[in-house]
């Protein structure tokens, strides 16, 4: 056996606790407890490791308990300094190696002060989108540029129509990136201008928020650009570019704009019971990277989501966390008019409703199909 | 019915090709299969979409049948452009809103060169890597710093030790990051004065190989202070920093230095039908991404891969890809000597074994377990 000499040893007694799922009998679930705790620490042989370290560093199980059958939840406590107080490091704690174990879910995380002041979180959040586009209390309204393909010019028309339709938030379809179709700099120039010469015509204050979503060394471009045209927001599918490159972005106080976050390849994590929860992941982990507004497919649509996976992220959108701001859940994915009355019966007014391809439905009129679809919110 | 004027459309007929395997009866299947097409590209309702843009920009459909009992397999072109030439919006056609469709899974693909030119791939691969440490044939030993909590001054003496008994690769875990245990820029000077040391006493190559994850904002720092101590390689976990940090890091003529991938956070992507095949994410999408060496759990260890899954990882890790370079796979997690001549059956000789907490358990002269794991594999 190999003997360290462990002396000074930083370690605060600060910790930070997360709740796993853990499926099998009473039996395995704690053993998998106990193995997240040095997995995502030590990662070292329970028999090898040094007693000083086990107490310290590694993990502690803080409670353990059968939630349902074949189900068991266990509270587990890091030391704050295992996550170095960086937030690519921090959801390696949570959740790194153990990614490859089956039947772990992560469930939900909660910070302690000494952990949270590292991250800023969302810069406008619920209350802030509402001021920037002056809306005190209705749900917002989101709609989607595309199908792909079409020129930047057609987008103009489109984005024109639907914030002449009152449309709240114009963005980029996720997967408009730079193509030959409608390359970024000529999009976000012309729908920028789009949307303002409708807000002229309106007194309405829609914004466009640009799908920013691209390789590392272009993102600083492209947001400049969009800051330059006048873009209000931006989209950012941050399993593409990294969380910490949407923190980054959130925290920048030239940029200064509300972040839409937007689910594209993160569906493995939540389609398991070995994974994330919806609550963590399009809740709390999306909060952390300062995004103001979480996109995520909705029941009801043409995803697989439950309405009790959806209202977790509700609660993961609004459980408090210490100064990070409460965000909005922006559920879409196949909605249409139809589905608005039940939407509002269980997200209240504190949604924004991202209905895409289905404003093209109600008739051969989109700027009126906008106001159909602004109407009925208005009136709910 | 909205009408579009589309008029000149820049798709070349260039494509580059996607096999999905999908769970369901045959028309399920064939459903899916139909729905993947456009859900990646024009994201649109099919009865609303444009003629036009189904012809050119929507997927396609090359050809689909049974694989297995409940499992159908079918490849889907797309147009290159649809990528924009650009790593995250690539990966975003591969995956990403589909990831939210139970039974699709992302089996491999085909690029043509108009997609590859955009990428360089590996800088080293296994012939550069294998100049680099000027080892022609025989498989390379790795092993790791740990358990975090260690101080550097502690990480310095088991650096000493693991290069002084002929380990060949001596990297950081991916979990010591920037910890008030062991600070980035401590612990890289001096592990790598460590393994200088031994190298110059045994006249051996081994290199130190920091892990560079972090924050987008830290990451060059921490690379030119690798560089400035001599590390000979980077370790990076590509799903926490964005995949296309990564390829970053491969494509700077400065940096210039054999890269590692690790796997943390990607578990759900594998665990499941749902997601992608390990031969695509632990080969062919680390190699797009630039990494010399892609690290996964290896079968028989404390993970629940196959062998099966493995020899994927082998497969894609080395299927010819134009000009984009072979890389070594490099198995672990929970590796023991006992392992090795099982695996060298299994990998033969173009293969990393990684082998962390167990060096520590042959005797307690951890160099003379270095040397015993060194002469194994001199044996083989």
């Amino acid at each position: 056996m190999i003997k360290y000499n462990i002396s000074d040893f930083p370690v605060s007694g600060e910790c930070f606790s997360v709740t796993y799922s853990l499926s099998g009998d009473e039996k395995e679930a704690l053993l998998k407890a106990e193995d997240i705790c040095l997995e995502q620490t030590v990662e070292f042989p329970p028999d090898l490791l040094p007693e000083k370290l086990r107490n310290t560093v590694a993990g502690k199980i803080k409670s353990f308990e059968k939630s349902a059958e074949g189900i068991f939840k266990t509270l587990i406590e890091f030391p704050v300094e295992t996550s170095a107080f960086e937030f690519t490091q921090f959801l390696n704690v949570l959740f790194g190696n153990i990614s490859f174990k089956p039947g772990i879910q992560l469930e939900s995380f909660e910070l302690p002060e000494g952990l949270l002041k590292f991250f800023r979180g969302p810069r406008f959040g619920i209350e802030g989108l509402r001021k920037v586009l002056s809306i005190p209390k209705r749900p917002l309204l989101c709609t989607t540029l595309k199908p792909m393909g079409l020129s930047s010019k057609n987008l103009y028309g489109l984005a024109y129509q639907f914030a002449l339709g009152g449309i709240d938030i114009i963005k980029d379809d996720h997967g408009l990136t730079n193509q030959p179709f409608s390359p970024f700099e000529e999009r976000v120039k012309l729908c920028s201008k789009a949307v303002a010469k409708a807000n002229k015509e309106t007194g309405l204050k829609s914004i466009y928020v640009p799908n920013i979503t691209s390789p590392l060394r272009e993102i600083e471009k492209r947001v400049n650009l969009a800051k330059e045209a006048g873009a209000g927001g931006l989209l950012i599918s941050p399993s593409l570019t990294g969380f910490d490159t949407m923190k980054n972005l959130a925290e920048d106080d030239f940029i200064s704009l509300p972040l839409l976050s937007h689910p594209a390849f993160q569906g493995s994590f939540v389609l398991s019971r070995s994974g994330i929860s919806h609550y963590a992941l399009f809740g709390q982990i999306v909060r952390l990277a300062g995004a103001d507004v979480t996109i995520y497919p909705n029941f009801g649509g043409r995803f697989s989501s439950s309405r009790e996976e959806c209202k977790n992220i509700i609660l993961g959108c609004s459980v408090p966390m210490g100064h990070i701001k409460n965000i909005f859940p922006c559920p879409g994915g196949g909605m249409t008019f139809e589905n608005i009355p039940d939407m509002f019966k269980f997200y209240g007014t504190d949604v924004i409703y991202l209905v895409g391809g289905g404003l093209f439905r109600h008739s051969d009129n989109l700027t009126e199909n906008c106001r159909y679809f602004r109407n009925m919110v208005d009136n709910v």
